[in-house]
């Protein structure tokens, strides 16, 4: 199993199928066969998101087409756990961090969150691209869903009680993070606001939920993107897969 | 305390005493009046990484300079726990990024480690800048000393042994992160490897030392930063001073 780990890895959208032609977007083949010098006759794995992961050869490159054969199924799909990231858009720079984060750390679900300081706006086919990237490097078989950005009201109005809803809150009693992380289990969300934190009505508004649990990120005041990766690598070591 | 939250915070080289003049260097000049267009009589906050924090209003504003009167201490300095973060530089993008969150997540010093797999260098001067910035943000009062890199024997050579060392390990007997680190008190120190890891020789070396700590961080794969950044997090959490 490990020696496969040396094998280039794509995404692929559409079945995968033993014996069936796989024909790249110019972009990968040229990735493939260019940047990382594979030839007809070489090795590599696909992913799709839904179907594990499976080995390929190359059969035919040239400048207009790549084209892999389909080989053994090598993997199948363990789902990670059940746990979702929202967070409020801020620089696009930083978006990008928290996305390719969340998807390294094992995010199902990846919402952008407008609250009432949120002053970015963020560009979903742009982030799709990067969650790609991340799934491909990470050894991930599924990709998290990224859904269009909502306003915070929107979507506690329409929230499922049974997912716990951590959010981070600079409030004096909220709890420190790994105390209360340990007792909150799948199926959980984190909420990480934006820069300027949440207003006063806001953070009254999530208190009253009773699945919303606020927690301490310590003494330091963390930025957005390093708020998201820490309380998620944290949840993943107390309560998720770690 | 909290009120003084909303004023700009500068990180100054040298003494801060109470009613001394102190004067900007230009850059800082420029961004207190042109970015956050503050003028003469408005409050700031200063730290200089050992005196704690101090309240300062501005005297006079010019092209050619900036200057402010020191005012009283508002908080005295309270290092953060004694955990040092060793990493080996990869590309200049994701080394910015695990200094700034080093500096966030409260690591004492970072030491740059060139392992046998490490192809990248890092730029100490360009980094102190970022360490600083990043201290501004997060409201910390000291600021990690930041080493000049220096290849892994050398550093485990001179090693004090009453400084637990942790790395992040794929072997398979490491045990999970969050209940090796809660185990682990300061002195700590964290060792990151380069992309492509650690070879079998280092590997072997690290875990023969009395002093080391070989940790699982889950089952896919971390870049880099993102392992650092987990990996801090995760100890301040459950051993720190979260």
């Amino acid at each position: 199993m490990r020696a496969f780990y040396k094998l280039p890895r794509l995404y692929v959208t559409g079945e995968i199928v033993q014996g069936d032609d796989i024909v790249l977007p110019k972009d990968q083949g040229h990735f493939l066969s260019r940047v990382l010098r594979r030839t007809v006759g070489d090795q590599v794995r696909l992913f799709n998101g839904n179907d594990g992961e499976y080995l390929a050869s190359i059969t035919h490159i040239s400048k207009r087409e790549t084209v892999l054969s389909a080989g053994e199924q090598i993997r199948t799909l363990e789902p990670p756990p059940d746990i979702w990231l929202l967070f409020a858009p801020i620089k696009h720079k930083r978006n990008v961090f928290i996305v390719e984060k969340a998807t390294e750390l094992g995010a199902a679900l990846i919402q952008p969150v407008i609250t009432a300081r949120t002053t970015s706006r963020i560009n979903i086919d742009k982030m799709q691209a990067h969650v790609i990237e991340a799934a491909e490097q990470t050894e991930r078989l599924d990709l998290p869903q990224i859904r269009d950005a909502q306003k915070l009201e929107h979507i506690l109005a329409g929230w499922d009680k049974s997912r716990t809803l951590v959010f981070a809150d600079e409030g004096g009693d909220a709890k420190p993070a790994a105390t209360a992380l340990a007792k909150i289990k799948a199926p959980a969300a984190i909420l990480i606001g934006p820069e300027g934190g949440f207003t006063a009505d806001e953070r009254a508004m999530l208190r009253a939920k009773p699945y919303c649990v606020p927690i301490s990120l310590g003494p330091r005041i963390l930025r957005a993107d390093t708020a998201a990766a820490a309380t998620l690598a944290l949840w993943q070591a107390v309560s998720g897969d770690w």
